[in-house]
């Protein structure tokens, strides 16, 4: 059972920053193409894999081009059963993961992440707490009538560290049941000091509505992976809607965030959509985001095309 | 509709070099594999998509080995219908194309191009007219009686370009009908004064003979991608033909090319060559090419095996 | 006839190194995925391929994170027929085929090339004798009676040698009848004094025992690929066996090895482990490997999982 699979975006993205010049540029977000499997042990137990690489389909790939290397995104190994899931490798954490279950745009030119509405903790990859952790164990539990916890773990690789007590952890509780997402997540790369963020959010659905929100609090992890870390952190929340007319979706969203916890930094950003599904598995999309940044506004005007495989 | 696709080719080249040295090496020209499928959108319309992957069978493929890393081919995302394709991403030029199209000896170790009478414009990658364009909307309208259109456009990435003029474009007229395959390209970075190229080729069909040929006239875009591109360009031209024995063929090709518009680095090159069909999908060649630059010769004589799936 | 196919290890390990520290990381060893297949020629001929890529489950894999880009492994194009097979690319050795064969824990955290007990010609990548060697041709005997031969030439890409007369090759030897498994392998860099080492080895099943062994004399060849080689070489030897039970198998192994042949850099090394198979395909793992340098201790425990597809 072993199946390749995929997710295609490009996009013509026009962009004007105040002060800036503007400019119309095509690009890709998070291409990737990959293989999965699982294989039945008996007795309810499974093993199960996946394989995701990335590349960019709009420019070159290679090292010498910058570090535009093709590269990896959630690869690992892993058993199933009535217990869950355990799976070893680079996976991304229940942070993230449930981040992007409330982002009808993820992994688009528009999705909320690109415009700082979910921090930057649900990005990235590393040990210390980034959206993608490596050297990741991650436990997923059944499904307890709607309510399921997922535990990250991650094995700290620099072996220079005498106390070996700076492995990052997460801990992460959702509920999905019916019209209902709910989810809290805490996450802490254990460094001392400023070393950990937590989030709630969901969505909840009535009819063509829908509404998702998130609001995430941080001591400072977003801001530095420093040991220990004495940065401050900021918080970062949005709130936002869509409305389903068929094969044809509208969508709306505000969100702030500031960079640290006196405020300084602070920044909104709206962002306004449409897209049309030419099928399950390809869609089109336009949509225009503005963020504020104390003054200082980006704007971005983006026409895309999305295919899964 | 999702398949794996892949050319491989493995060849062992003589080459010797006058007032060089002489070497036996082993290389693996363009070797590549690729995953491609379409999705049938209803209303004659459907999403396609190709990624193509490149690596070097035969030297290690990794950024600490020089820059040898894997690295993209064609990697685009796509809509087709009755009014031909719209392509989204990395792909070859419609002026590169058409040149693949007249060379019975493509992605072997004895391609035109690999000697110099299919000029750089077949080669390479970028977003300034190199055979694979990055950022890049390529259009192919449907066939009319044999003739098809195609227009390449690359949105720049240097967003530090005030007047954003500089987008590459090409456009392919391509006649193929029968015995008879024809084509015009011109291509523009609209970097300013000597920025284009142009050319016109085809080949004829008469029972077991082809003849085959291209006219390559450049202003300089072969020379320089600089801003305004000042740089003298030159011509390349070649001429060859085949004659096929049930699944053997026998190749003669003839070509010039020069550095610039002042007949300044002149050479001209001859290639023998015989291949044999094992199947349709895999083939073994040999041949002989021998390049004069103004005196100074590189002979290369190669043996090789090619395979596709 | 085209088929995906890959390896996937992670482990747990805890190293404790006499004077260092000690930690417990997540790694994979040598996990891969590929595309391998095969075209019937007729004749009894046939064109086989295989393309191997090796990336790390456990950490990023990007040229800009130091070395660790997706690379390759046994890269090949070939014909296969009544008289063996010949494979052009990059592809393992018969010197390190061989040495694959005897270890039962090939391929994961305890495997015996780990812990230098079998030699560095079974690991790396060149065209200097490392284990899987570039720019090669491999021809593999068809089998009479148990008997096989193995030729390996790799063709020096070095084009700056006066005389060519530094390619590597090898020949090994090979007889795998019933229970009995036994090799000899040759191989030289040609590069003149201390250019080559050769080995024995095999192994013998005996109902649920199992020994194996392998005795590797080296002029020099592992120690230094340099022209002309006036670096001493060393020697390495280790025995081990296994005892399985339906689906479990305890191994215990013993080996020595050298740097060079005044004994200098001596070391031996212990391996205590157990796997139970929860399929053909699906292993879990766990042992402890001692090795002692001289007084300096390198501990290792290990407990993982590795699956096939």
């Amino acid at each position: 059972d072993v199946t390749l699979f995929g997710h295609l975006d490009t996009s013509l993205d026009y962009t004007d920053v105040s002060g800036g010049g503007d400019d119309i540029n095509m690009n890709c977000t998070t291409c990737s193409v990959g293989v999965k499997g699982s294989e039945d042990l008996g007795n309810g137990l499974k093993a199960m894999f996946k394989l995701d690489f990335q590349f960019d389909m709009t420019e070159r790939n290679r090292a010498s081009d910058g570090t535009n290397s093709i590269t990896d995104r959630d690869q690992w190994l892993g058993l199933g059963g009535g217990f869950g899931s355990v799976k070893f490798g680079t996976i991304s954490t229940g942070y993230k993961s449930t981040g992007a279950m409330i982002d009808p745009l993820y992994r688009t030119a528009l999705q909320a992440r690109g415009f700082g509405i979910q921090s930057g903790l649900h990005l990235g990859a590393g040990e210390n707490g980034q959206g993608r952790m490596t050297n990741h164990v991650r436990y997923d539990s059944m499904n307890m009538g709607g309510f399921k916890a997922i535990v990250d773990y991650s094995f700290d690789s620099d072996d220079t560290d005498a106390d070996n007590g700076d492995d990052t952890y997460a801990l992460t509780g959702l509920y999905d049941n019916g019209p209902i997402l709910a989810f809290a997540s805490y996450i802490t790369n254990d460094h001392g000091d400023e070393d950990s963020a937590w989030k709630l959010g969901g969505s909840y659905t009535m009819g063509s509505f829908k509404v998702f929100g998130q609001y995430e609090k941080d001591d400072g992890l977003l801001s530095s992976f420093a040991k220990p870390n004495t940065v401050d952190g900021g918080d970062v929340w949005h709130l936002g809607g869509t409305f389903t007319m068929g094969n044809n979706m509208l969508y709306l969203a505000y969100g702030e965030g500031d960079d640290n916890s006196n405020n300084a930094g602070e920044y909104d950003s709206w962002t306004l959509a449409a897209t049309h599904s030419m099928s399950k598995r390809t869609m089109v999309y336009t949509g225009w985001n503005t963020t504020d940044m104390g003054g200082a506004d980006a704007d971005q005007f983006s026409v895309g095309i999305k295919h899964k495989f």
